[in-house]
């Protein structure tokens, strides 16, 4: 069973087919087929790798950044749905997403529940319920849209779509990561201001002041995993175990006896344990009660939930997968995307908000079971003024990804934990935490997935003084306004998928994010040279274990256009063996440029700081004043 | 008048000389004389130099690390003192010495102003005189104190006295300013607590978040200076005006009209511009109103605060001509100090907290001065495992002092702005500062110097793993728990002086800062080996420069030790010719191991990026994880 190799010839392939048989929905099942097929060997050692340190490290880490947005998201959605979807509502759809992902997915890293997004779309239906005049049918409806579309995710399963995945690369993954970032951060002080209305201006403030004190502590905290302090494990140990600490400190903290318990700070309600929010709901929403007008109204707003769905499910297992992780085990994008429409059925009879990949946790979980080595790098360094000055000698440390324990143990036990929490006794020790809290919270996320996104990597490349940038770095070899006028693309996506979310729009945002991919296919290579797509962008993925379950490694539009164009000039000289022989030719040569690139890229990567830059990128650049 | 080279053999001397000639204290005025003499010819010079950007940064730049201190230990003081020193007490003190010390002064660079210690020392005789039932005395009875310690500073600088603050090194003065810094740090929570109480909690709540985005805010704008981000000019004007712009900010925050303005914050007390704070109270204190016995009683207290300011003045001119600097122009201690003898006078007598050298700041003053520029530094790394491994090349940033614009007018153009400030209209502007805009202050300068301590910096370096050390590191030759036993001593000191000053017995506190000299000097040769004093421990000042105020360098008390011993082992061989045959060759040869070793340790420095590392050591590791 050793796989590593086998997956860049997987029989998952469209290439060199013809006719019928060329077309994806005209083939239903196979991509879900071979998903199961793929995985299902891998099943015993999933259980089986799931014993050892990391996976506890993982869990709570995840538990912990899966949990607390989730409630915070909860308060958000109480506030606008008049307490529809309350704090068991939350655990119960964050349960059960976990449990059956965590057991039936293909996918186990890709941890999902309730994002921000989903929030926004249950209430912003609910407020054109509220303008249609049928408030009181919110339930029934807001059920009809998840039949929809637990219905339309379906079909797409079914009919192989979510292969057009692959085309997804960092401008469009990192546009939406960057929307995503922002809406985190607005969350945050939206969180802050309605505490100061609330309840009292005193709690209030004192409100901001733990919000910001337990943003500062988590970035502290995890900090310290990128400095050369203590041990490699206890370094790791405090960075993963940052929000625990965090969160039990400052929930502590706000108990302190005196003026600051007194001060009437707001708290996570207080709720009975395993029943609905609304007293006297059944579980089971009675959603064919609804007047069948509303349900076909409710067909076009499923479609754009199923929409929202296939970008952003699929773009978390693709950032949970992505190229930084030395991944082993294959994907399953099709059969994954079937059991989120289960979820979305489940949940919407029952009444709850309904779960998807969480798109800035996702590659948290991933990054929490990858086991890192700090290795030393010797450097030599001297002052290029004087000319003669002599080699001083450095040590640096350098981080790298040796392994990531790929199992199912940790999402299951996270499940497991949110189930505990569902309890009477568990609910109470929420009922502990105080609401400032989350605002540190969406900060915390936010800040992290705001720093680590292309679009701020480049415009803080762009303001570094050129002299002190690495000549490893690739950017150097393409003009400011270039990396500018890329990033101002990306930005236009951000900003209009801002600028419709806060309004009734808003459900239809999913609409311009999807309308990124075709961008940056078709627009894209007519404005940017290969030569800079190469460098500014890359696919969010690139392993051949995730996109075998996509239909295998796509060629990219600008290298088959500069391909296109160097034929049509230079004859048929070198390039000429082969043009369009099919699939196992044409996908070497289609990558030839980019793979080749990859390499000396992972090279320049680990030179400076490995995962870390990565991952943390702009923060390292903000601390050391290295570009 | 070419100089840099003729201050190692400065006339003032007391090396080769014996009989009566050889006491300090038999000589009077000699040190005052060759003072002026020395420094005199740089008279035009220090107008002349003063005209260029730097001037104006500085001078913007200490001028609000001036300021801003100086009223929140004044708000400090009001609550300690009944308000017999308020607002315009302040402004006249720092007014007053500013004016004196820019025009008359040998050492223009140390800024003059109202420290921590004053204040605490004058609240703290303000409680003894209330114990002894002697409350109304206490203007007359302070200005005695005043007066004594007058007198006494004269006789210091007539004897020549401050010769001895040429033995002072690291261990004692960073131990002081540890001290000092931790002294700030718990003044910016004494002052968010009062806050709380003094107006109501809404008001305290919002006063911490103003208090902590303030010091967040001058942190990040500081940092700015140590990135490679825009042109070297652009990040450092905003280094350089991190303070007014954080200043100006958060203070226009705090007027934001509705809930904010609407909370009562707390702010700068208006008043009477020009008067005294206290009504009906004559500048001038009728200090020939008291009793004898008191006259008497202040004399020791006078004597305490003598050898307060002949510890902080001096230190802070220290530090302000420290070795990090480039300096050209002569020093002059015995001058300074009795210039400040006259400062206490006047000040004694109008009833004013007396001003002395501020200790975090007057560093901070040079540094605003000093042209560093920028340089590129290539460097080669390779990752030691593969061990046949690339090496990469990278860019990075040094940053080199070249320059200090050694002037008066900084100086002096803060003391026209200062005297601007006692002013009606400009009394009304400081009226709209909130208050706990200080507290951020506080933390902002207290964590400067925190961090620029040698002892932070010692035990980040024990948390460090040893691996990631810089091979160029001198403290990779001790063992970890030798420079933590070396940190202990330095503590001690720490710890000592601070219980003591939250006693009554506060005011005996510079006894104890003080008998780190001789410990030092004495009882530290006996507990570490030279080479462990060599690399923990450095003259705090040992330019020429400065020296040759003090009557130039001294021998280290280790080295002497070390070779007193060699001569006894191995005979008189190498070491024999000149034994004690005067100055010129005594000096030198006692400190050659020092300077060889100092060559050296500069080089490293410059390659682990100069000043930056000097100065903000701690943050930049921990920012950077390399130590």
């Amino acid at each position: 069973m050793d796989p590593s190799s086998d997956y860049a010839n997987d029989p998952y392939t469209w290439e060199g087919l013809s006719g019928w048989k060329s077309y994806h929905t005209l083939r239903p099942f196979r991509g879900m087929y071979c998903d199961v097929r793929r995985r299902l060997p891998w099943y015993w050692s999933d259980i089986r790798d799931g014993f050892n340190y990391r996976t506890l490290a993982g869990t709570v880490r995840i538990f912990f950044v899966n949990l607390l947005p989730a409630l915070a998201f909860q308060l958000d959605m109480t506030r606008h749905t008049d307490g529809y979807f309350g704090i068991n509502e939350a655990l119960f759809s964050s349960a059960l997403a976990a449990l059956v992902f965590s057991t039936l997915s293909c996918q186990p890293l890709t941890v999902v529940g309730i994002t921000g997004l989903i929030s926004l779309f249950n209430y912003t239906v609910f407020a054109i319920t509220e303008e249609c005049g049928i408030r009181e049918l919110y339930p029934q409806f807001i059920a009809w849209v998840s039949i929809w579309a637990a219905i339309t995710h379906w079909i797409a399963a079914i009919c192989n779509w979510c292969d057009y995945m692959r085309y997804i690369t960092d401008f469009s993954s990192n546009s939406f990561g960057m929307y995503v970032a922002i809406i985190y951060m607005v969350k945050g002080f939206q969180e802050v201001t309605a505490l100061y209305y609330e309840s009292n201006p005193s709690a209030g403030y004192l409100g901001v002041v733990i919000a910001l004190c337990y943003f500062f502590s988590v970035v502290m905290l995890e900090t310290v995993g990128s400095t050369t302090f203590f041990t490699p494990s206890i370094r790791k140990f405090i960075a993963d175990y940052a929000y625990p600490i965090a969160t039990i400190w400052w929930t502590g903290f706000s108990h302190i006896r005196g003026h600051i318990r007194d001060s009437g700070l707001a708290r996570i309600p207080h709720t009975r344990a395993f029943y609905p929010t609304i007293d006297r709901r059944p579980w089971l929403v009675d959603f064919w009660t609804l007047p069948v007008k509303w349900v076909f109204v409710a067909l076009p707003i499923g479609i754009l939930l199923t929409l929202l769905f296939y970008y952003d499910h699929n773009v978390s297992s693709l950032t949970a997968q992505a190229k930084q992780f030395p991944l082993k085990k294959p994907a399953g994008f099709h059969w994954d995307f079937f059991l989120l429409g289960c979820t979305c059925f489940i949940g919407g009879i029952v009444g709850i908000p309904l779960p998807n990949g969480l798109v800035p946790q996702a590659p948290v979980h991933t990054d929490s079971l990858t086991e890192y080595k700090d290795t030393l790098t010797k450097s030599k360094e001297k002052d290029i003024e004087p000319e003669e000055g002599d080699w001083v000698h450095h040590n640096r440390k350098v981080v790298n990804a040796t392994l990531v324990r790929e199992q199912r143990i940790s999402h299951f036990l996270m499940a497991l934990a949110l189930v505990g929490f569902m309890t009477g006794p568990l609910l109470d020790v929420l009922h502990t935490m105080p609401r400032a809290l989350f605002a540190g919270v969406f900060w915390a996320v936010g800040f992290s997935g705001l720093t680590a996104m292309n679009i701020t990597q480049n415009i803080l490349y762009c303001l570094t003084e050129k002299r002190f940038v690495d000549p490893s770095d690739k950017r150097t070899t393409l003009k400011k306004s270039r990396i500018l006028y890329y990033v101002f693309w990306q930005m236009l996506g951000v900003s209009f998928s801002l600028g419709v979310s806060f309004t009734r729009a808003a459900i239809g945002f999913p609409v311009i994010i999807i309308s990124l991919i075709p961008l940056r296919w078709i627009l894209l290579p007519r404005l940017f040279t290969e030569h800079e797509l190469l460098i500014l962008d890359a696919p969010t993925a690139d392993a051949d274990t995730v996109l075998a379950s996509m239909g295998g490694r796509p060629t990219l539009p600008e290298v088959r256009m500069m391909e296109e164009k160097r034929r049509q000039q230079g004859g048929d000289g070198e390039m000429g063996e082969g043009s369009g022989s099919g699939s196992s030719s044409e996908n070497p040569r289609g990558m030839r440029s980019r793979e080749a690139f990859k390499d000396e890229e992972e090279k320049e990567l680990e030179g400076s700081e490995g995962r870390e830059e990565a991952r943390r990128g702009i923060q390292a650049t903000l601390r050391t004043g290295h570009a």
